[in-house]
């Protein structure tokens, strides 16, 4: 069973590897078996389908970011304590995960925005997800709790300059993508807590 | 001569629509010339190489966004005037491009991130000449001129929100994408000019 599990995990960062490079259209079940040192049949044990392995690297890829940039921040105050460390986690992630081949969400974005189907059902639902929650901590950077239109209005802000320091960073080599994405993210904090 | 113009300006148009669609490197000089009805050695009169066709096409793509986005704006008073029609008409771009299958431009930014060359080294070039451009409206929203540091934050949080508008467009199809997009820009530019 424990066995079991790690090879399915080791099979998802390998698809979700080769999918951040090449697509999640492009990755297949041959691929993602050599890759992970597997045979076809080994590998079929776990998925029975490429569409099923393709849900299931968008799920253990949004799980990840969960993991690392929601888990730290939970522990802390909800509002401005929170946002503060999910905005340096987002940015962290967003190095890493570049530096590794890319992204795997962000390449999906992009991918999927015109294939409708479950893959971008799932892609839409789980940001949703996580907009929700961050509009969450915006309202509570007041008491009583920020209008959720002026909510919705800085988690726009908010993810732009993520998408701002990702271009930036990547494709300008601009050194500077992060504090200028940190002190646009500060202002727009203070501006909306002081209302 | 005018025919052979025309004639590179169509191959020029169908070489960019596969691009934005398939990715630059994935572009043939085969598909390029079955796609605008010419033969291979029809289309060799105009390009020698898929690398000079490639770079051809990047500067087409970027001579075009110019026309559509600064040449507007250039007829308004420098400042405020220029950035707000260079905004609008910013939107409008992604908005057509991506209903007609993506931005090139945007798709040449991800695709080319990792890979050093001549192409890479072309659109950052462009890239760069058109954040100078912001830049130096940025900095005349004030008389004396903004610090050259204010300016080139602004110009990221400016860009950061056509990033934004994008990404929740496309793949949220969030109606509210433009007006929260046009929102945060005009508060930008309010902030920046009262300093």
């Amino acid at each position: 069973m424990r066995k079991g599990e790690a090879t399915r995990s080791r099979i998802l960062g390998e698809a979700e590897r080769q999918a951040a490079v090449r697509g999640l259209n492009s990755v297949s079940l041959n691929d993602v078996a050599d890759g992970a040192g597997l045979s076809k049949s080994g590998l079929f044990k776990h998925f029975e389908s490429k569409e099923a392995m393709q849900e299931a690297v968008l799920v253990h890829a949004t799980d990840r970011f969960m993991g690392f940039v929601w888990a730290p921040a939970v522990e802390l105050p909800p509002g401005r304590a929170r946002l503060e460390a999910v905005f340096d986690r987002w940015l962290d992630w967003s190095e890493v995960e570049n530096a590794a081949g890319g992204c795997l969400i962000m390449a999906a974005s992009t991918e999927l925005d015109d294939q409708p189907g479950p893959l971008r059902d799932l892609l839409q639902e789980r940001l949703s997800v996580w907009a929700r929650m961050l509009t969450k901590e915006m309202r509570a950077l007041r008491d009583p709790p920020l209008d959720l239109d002026d909510a919705r209005a800085a988690v726009f802000q908010m993810q732009s300059f993520i998408l701002g320091h990702a271009q930036a960073g990547r494709l300008m080599g601009d050194k500077n993508a992060r504090p200028a994405a940190r002190a646009a993210f500060l202002a727009l904090l203070d501006r909306t807590a002081a209302g």
